[in-house]
């Protein structure tokens, strides 16, 4: 599914191994990744989009929901509604120094999402949504802000994607190596990979002291 | 051309403002970046891959060449030769918490190359593709590496796609909030994301010292 490690003599049996089925790590990495990369198909080409997302587990949709959200106005939208897309999520978690360049990889957690893209257009499911992407971000967030305006809502389209299909993949630990690389002695290792923050940077006209929960998302990053 | 930020008020100036036509900027983010997100047709939608890639600012392809490599084996490749692909690289540089839920965003930078992939079959281009996905990981590593195998070779597939249709967006600082917001005093601000490194851990049979190219690698994640 994967081309981080490409590696031919080992990804169909370590393929195996990282096709995890379990659905409790699946909801782990979409609560952890910040970013999804949204694949549209054009006439000609695919376009992939970086893109904000939330996820309910609890949702509408078959295996609950992935929440997209994005201007009415965005070029993309009409090419995803009802049509088949991809949403993949991926978290970068280390730098696999091999001994040799052909077993070089990655550590990683990847979740890709197929399903046809619904409009959400029912009132309470989109004011929802949206609250789901801002405390996606930031949790408890949105319960401290005003509510959108209706010239918000009007202007921002909502779209669910099924978490039915999903399939996630997954490689940790250290190299994996030919038995005479490692009989050379070359060294061999990770560079764990992680996100920190240096703390929340308050805006220029904020002169309210940082609220709790910002401070315990930015604490997340540590 | 990215959905982080779908603000619609401000998306069409913004969104201009973003898009830079500096091509240094973009050889820089793909510098940063780490995995790509390569999106490919099917018959009935589009599949989005994470990769790890390199540049060559100065490869045959116009405008320069990035690559990728994959096994010969892999069920995306035949999707991908000769077809119009896109590749997409995003890095996060941090959550942008602001007055409203409307206007919370992202700080990123993010750089869509679309173009059409070619096999790349010629030797020494083919070795010096591998030796840049490599070193693109860990700069330095591929000359203290043995060279490939006739296998390992064989067994490998890589990929160039032209840098010439290429654009990319940025959004840094901080929120951008409506006045009434504002003037409510609620609290807004940034929270600051980078990537980082505990430092490299050394595989179980490893008992060389690390070497300088890791040891100066993993310095560059502090």
């Amino acid at each position: 599914m994967t081309t981080l490690s490409p590696t031919p003599r080992t990804t169909p049996s370590r393929g195996r191994d990282r096709m995890l089925a379990d659905r409790a790590r699946l909801l782990a990495l979409l609560a952890d990744g910040l970013v999804a990369h949204l694949g549209v198909m054009t006439d000609h080409h695919p376009v992939v989009l970086p893109t904000a997302y939330a996820v309910d587990a609890a949702g509408p949709d078959e295996g609950g929901s992935l929440y997209l959200h994005g201007s009415v106005a965005a070029g993309w939208l009409p090419r995803v509604l009802g049509a088949e897309v991809c949403v993949t999520v991926t978290e970068l978690d280390g730098l696999v120094a091999a001994r040799s360049g052909f077993h070089h990889s990655m550590n990683y957690r990847s979740a890709v999402v197929i399903g046809q893209a619904r409009l959400v257009e029912e009132g309470a499911e989109r004011r929802r949504a949206l609250d789901l992407v801002v405390d996606h971000m930031i949790p408890g967030r949105s319960a401290t802000l005003r509510p959108p305006t209706r010239k918000e809502l009007v202007a921002t389209a909502v779209i669910a994607l099924p978490l039915a299909e999903a399939s996630m993949k997954q490689r940790d630990g250290g190299p994996v190596d030919d038995e005479g690389d490692i009989a050379a002695g070359t060294w061999a290792g990770v560079i764990p990979l992680r996100r920190v923050s240096s703390g929340p940077a308050s805006g220029e006209d904020s002169h309210d002291n940082v609220p709790h929960d910002v401070r315990r998302r930015a604490h997340t990053f540590r």
